[in-house]
């Protein structure tokens, strides 16, 4: 099953020409779960080639402007489009309170909003995985959340089931749901004797806006994926902890400890253009990625290689950059 | 002095990948004017050659969704620079309640924000032109807004002026600004014997949505360029009804009874792509053009040639169009 996370806004607080604020959306098989709504994400989703689809479900991790704002919009395109599905949104406490100050600029909708606010260690179980909620340092309402796959069944061995004489039938099936099975000659298997151990699930973990914290090394431990905020380098590092937000190096320490497979570096002060970021993260941190946006982090099982970032200018269409010709 | 329209938002009330919602800056000279301000206006700016500018005074047509979802973005923005000029926002009735509703997330501004409730008829001036606002029809309240610039001081004629012994000097500015002089010989000049009859400046309307209305063909009375909206072609001339919006042929039936040089369509609905709209319109009104995203249209003096549109296409820098790679 295929998971990946479409950098939808890799912009801190204030988009950029090349950045918007943030969004990401998180593609699992069919499902689709988009993590923050700032201004301009219907567009965004417009312009990716996931388009703009009928979201079951928005999670937000706290409620800075530069995090919900393109909800109102969002929401209302939904209606003008007749959807029927309610959306669900899932935030940390004072979401409701959020969305009535919002109701007036968004006005009726077609369809039922069914608002769900968590508190950190809360769980949402989806089919094959689960959401839970954890508690980051920003100095306001605001949650982390962590993807967790359920526990694989162990591999399956063909050869020594071949050997074993298991004939290629419903047999096989059952041994590998864990069932024992008799043979057509009273031979009585046991799934352990062809089916592997389980295989863990994947982990990826998004932290939304964040000061370096224990609490997000003991979420992010050993995730496949963490995404989580470097708004600043280490020349601001006052100012990042002024803000409660984290330096490249700090976010890079975090994911150290928590023993990731790969670092994902998102919420960039305008100040930056990336790869300064970058470099500052690989010196504590090499497998440190920083998306542009729309930019793709792939994540596959363990067994099949290691996550990867595909950029999207390695499959884009040519198409002009706007710029007006008129004087200024 | 330069006067264009910049189309940084051209769709109705949906965006599309090609097409931001409503908003129309108008630079004249120094001044940066804009005219409504949906989700994405900061950014449509920033990806345009004009950038983000600390503008002093935005203007509202009405408050739909499409139509003002930008400002609390841009308004936070500014404030996160440390913005000190304060921000003039014009727009009709129910402006002061529309921007106390989007209070809790603008939060608190660096600047001062000042609204003003204009009615039709109102009138906003400014150095060489003033702001008319007028009545237009689309079932709320909603004002669309007139550009008039000041007449000009008639051509002086340099050629009579020679001919008549006027020197070369202060004598001649003193004409041009219609007093009388007397020469070193005694003659005296009068400015009707060496300057022209006075030129008219220019005139730019911008309607915002309505349907159409006698209003609107008498505040574009032989404007130089009619931006008004085409939400839709015949084809949907009663969801136009319905919706107070109106048809590409009755927005060109406006310019032609209104007797204005050219017509630019604005505000498509997300089923037209601009060209059936633009054929549509060209049938009954040749002089029309529908902008894309970024486009500019140029109105020059009437002495120096039409009105014209600059596609943004024309002097663009070639960029990756973002699509994602990874599966859908």
């Amino acid at each position: 099953m295929d998971l990946d996370v479409v950098f939808l806004g890799t912009a801190g607080s204030m988009p950029t020409a090349q950045r918007a604020p943030a969004a990401l959306l998180v593609r699992r098989g069919g499902d689709r779960l988009l993590f923050d709504c700032a201004e301009g994400t219907q567009r965004q989703l417009l312009r990716s080639s996931v388009g703009l689809v009928d979201l079951p479900e928005i999670f937000l991790t706290h409620f800075h402007a530069d995090h919900v704002l393109g909800l109102p919009g969002m929401l209302k395109t939904f209606s003008l489009r007749g959807r029927e599905l309610p959306l669900e949104i899932y935030g940390p406490r004072g979401l409701v309170d959020l969305m009535s100050s919002l109701k007036r600029v968004v006005g009726k909708l077609s369809y039922e909003l069914r608002l769900v606010e968590l508190e950190p260690g809360d769980v949402v179980e989806r089919d094959g995985y689960r959401l839970a909620a954890f508690a980051v340092a920003h100095g306001v309402s605001a949650l982390g959340w962590s993807l967790i796959e359920a526990t694989r069944p162990g591999r399956f061995d063909v050869a020594g089931a071949d050997a074993l004489g298991v004939p290629n039938g419903p047999e096989r099936g059952r041994l590998q749901h864990g069932e024992a099975v008799t043979l057509a000659d009273g031979a009585k298997i046991t799934a352990d004797q062809v089916v592997g151990p389980p295989r863990p699930g994947r982990k990826l973990v998004i932290t939304g806006d964040t000061a370096p914290n224990e609490t997000v090394v003991e979420a992010a431990w050993g995730a496949q994926v963490l995404v989580t905020e470097a708004t600043f380098s280490e020349e601001e590092r006052a100012r990042a902890r002024e803000t409660m937000h984290q330096t490249a190096a700090q976010a890079a320490d975090v994911a150290k400890r928590a023993n990731v497979g790969l670092l994902a570096l998102t919420h960039l002060s305008n100040r930056y253009f990336g790869p300064e970021i970058a470099r500052e993260a690989c010196e504590v941190f090499p497998e440190t990625v920083v998306p542009r946006d729309f930019d793709v982090v792939e994540v596959p099982f363990e067994e099949r290689g290691a996550p990867q970032l595909v950029k999207s200018g390695a499959l884009h269409r040519r198409e002009p950059e706007p710029v007006s010709s008129a004087p200024q």
